[in-house]
């Protein structure tokens, strides 16, 4: 186990290195081939190269390709005691990565509404769904105590279990795509997710599931490296940006490597921040409240600070469903309110603007920061709620 | 056998049914995204959608993808038996081939300069190369009866078993990309090709290596399938454009079947025209010849037909070499050569170029199905070979 992981962590950085060099000698090709954009919150109007994520992913694929031999060896000396289970579901865990970086590539470049979009991480997670039913297919999971009584100890969920999966894969993917649009947010919350599962994973390696900890170990150290080499180019001022295919790809390999893993509900926790900006959207994502094409914070370039963004609309406009919602958002003080003659102004709902109305305006990088630090809590309680709390609801203290 | 067959058969059959329908649906996004080039063997100049091969192969890849629990069925039945070494190669040959469109598609919209596209399947061949190192690493090759006198019945050749995997994937990838310039060629002899391996491993069912064949069968017969669709939109007049994609992710499928399938040298014989077209091009790819930017035949808008394309050079300019192959050609009369004034006029070095020579001048269609014919002429030449006369060689008459 230790002579693999050693070569894990040279390998993760040299893929680092690589990845570091690589994106500026692209970045000329990707403005050429029409792939940019232009910063909306800077007062230079330069062209960005936009999808360097396609870079950074598919360096990362290479090396794990490259680290095939390291982690299994060569067979031929112990055909019986081979890890045949442990190696389809590696080979399987690359393939689900290149399809969806394939896929989020695709997607930048020909541009898929946002509905269609949706559908992406559904097709990459085939191949995942498929090999499961074909390798495994095992879809019994342990029932929490409170519920034992009239469930039992375990039970089988069937296909449930599939649909799960394919969430998971949608919502992973998705959740890092809408909490984005502030130089270094994508990747930076993306390394923390990283970084928390594999510290997650060194935990586990003393553990009896410390095989899976050791598969996905094997993803989360490369990943790390050659994103936050990514990060290093997308940091403010950014001088490249990352693209849908850098969300899809990377909460691809999260879902991929939870669910291999057998850690699902465990890579969710690490998602809190994810999860409560994709709750606190909601209401405007399903136009319950009015939703403007954009809704990220504005720049003030008088005084360089992002600032909230807002949507204006009339109370009397909104259905019974959103009035409940927004006056239970006042009530949390999820939100701030203000009337002008009959119309109502309010903060657009994502956590980016939240932490603006809550913090007041500030430098971009600042923003991105404090943002980072949310989700190294969200990574803390997280931690908390997975030991000393899980043994309240599951008897033994390494599962899931 | 025969249940999965039939599965496949019939999702084959949807796989076009598929892609047919898909591909008009997608060609706007293509323009818009900047993917179009101008057919330059028409009268008019407009904007064709350009790698729609990316489509045709990443439905093939789905296909395949959904086909793994019939090919597999679910295995928790009988661990015991599960073939897990032919599952592995299934799973190895989708990663290496979705790698390749990633590539391809990468290449198509970013262009990447001549010289770095032999590197692209050389990359996508990695994880073919680590899998089979860590699964199987037989690299011991049949010795013909000739040489067996000096080698014995089989050598062992190590790293160059290794090397000649990775060049195949690069020969099968850029010989169909060099025989390719009028409508529908690239596609035409892929399917020729797929066609003529399919029929192979029919044929071998019966035999020793039947799982071997039945492997490769299952992919042949849905890439048949998704290609001819593409082929009924890239047939003259073209209203799409395959791109370097299709070209790449086809010779990659062709390379891992038959390296997998253990029949690489049987593959290569269905690769005739492309090796006699790559051989006759070498003096131009080389620059022993004077090679001009395109090669592609002409287009006479006044007859409507196509014209070998010609390049200009002084003889006193050749170097040795250049001048010790022109003369060579000129005598087995692959070339025709016209002096002006003290200047040379020949035509380029392309299997095209030599059909027109011989033929004449003709119409784009025509010209396609003339080339097409020669590829089943040679795939018939193939089967020559390799029945009758491979006896003279080995003493099994199902091996490679």
């Amino acid at each position: 186990m230790v002579f693999p992981l050693i070569a894990n962590m040279i390998i993760a950085f040299i893929s680092y290195v690589v990845t570091v060099r690589v994106i500026p000698k692209l970045k000329e090709k990707f403005i050429k081939a029409n792939l940019f954009g232009i910063d909306m919150s800077k007062t230079t109007s330069d062209k960005v190269p936009e999808s360097l994520g396609v870079v950074s992913g598919f360096i990362f694929l290479v090396t794990m390709v490259l680290f095939i031999p390291f982690a299994f060896g060569n067979n031929l000396l112990d055909k019986e005691s081979f890890p045949y289970d442990e190696y389809v579901k590696f080979i399987l865990a690359l393939l689900s990565i290149c399809c969806m970086l394939l896929l989020g590539f695709a997607d930048d470049v020909l541009d898929v509404p946002w509905r269609q979009k949706l559908l992406l991480p559904t097709i990459a997670s085939l191949p995942l769904l498929m090999v499961y039913y074909v390798s495994f297919n095992i879809t019994t999971v342990i029932v929490p105590k409170p519920f034992r009584e009239w469930l039992g100890l375990s039970v089988d969920i069937g296909i449930i279990y599939y649909i799960y999966m394919g969430m998971l894969a949608v919502f992973c993917t998705n959740a890092i795509n809408i909490l984005a649009g502030v130089n270094g947010l994508e990747v930076g919350q993306s390394v923390v997710i990283a970084i928390s599962i594999a510290a997650f994973n060194f935990v586990e390696l003393s553990g009896p599931h410390w095989k899976a900890n050791l598969f996905s170990l094997y993803f989360m150290l490369p990943y790390t490296g050659t994103s936050i080499a990514l990060l290093k180019h997308n940091w403010y001022p950014a001088s490249v940006f990352v693209g849908d295919t850098f969300c899809y790809f990377s909460g691809m390999t999260f879902a991929v490597v939870g669910i291999l893993g057998h850690f699902s509900k465990t890579t969710l926790l690490f998602f809190i921040p994810q999860i409560f900006n994709f709750l606190y959207s909601i209401p405007q994502l399903f136009k319950l409240i009015p939703c403007p094409r954009h809704r990220l914070p504005k720049f003030n370039s008088r005084t360089d600070k992002m600032e909230c963004s807002t949507t204006t609309f009339r109370y009397t406009d909104l259905n019974i469903l959103g009035k409940v919602i927004i006056n239970l958002f006042k009530t949390f003080k999820l939100i701030r309110w203000e009337e002008k003659s009959n119309t109502i102004v309010t903060n657009n709902f994502t956590l980016i603007n939240l932490v603006l109305l809550y913090f007041g305006p500030m430098h971009e990088a600042k923003l991105t920061t404090v943002l980072l630090v949310i989700q190294v809590l969200g990574t803390i309680l997280a931690f908390l709620i997975r030991y000393p709390f899980a043994s309240v609801f599951y008897d033994v203290p390494g599962y899931n």
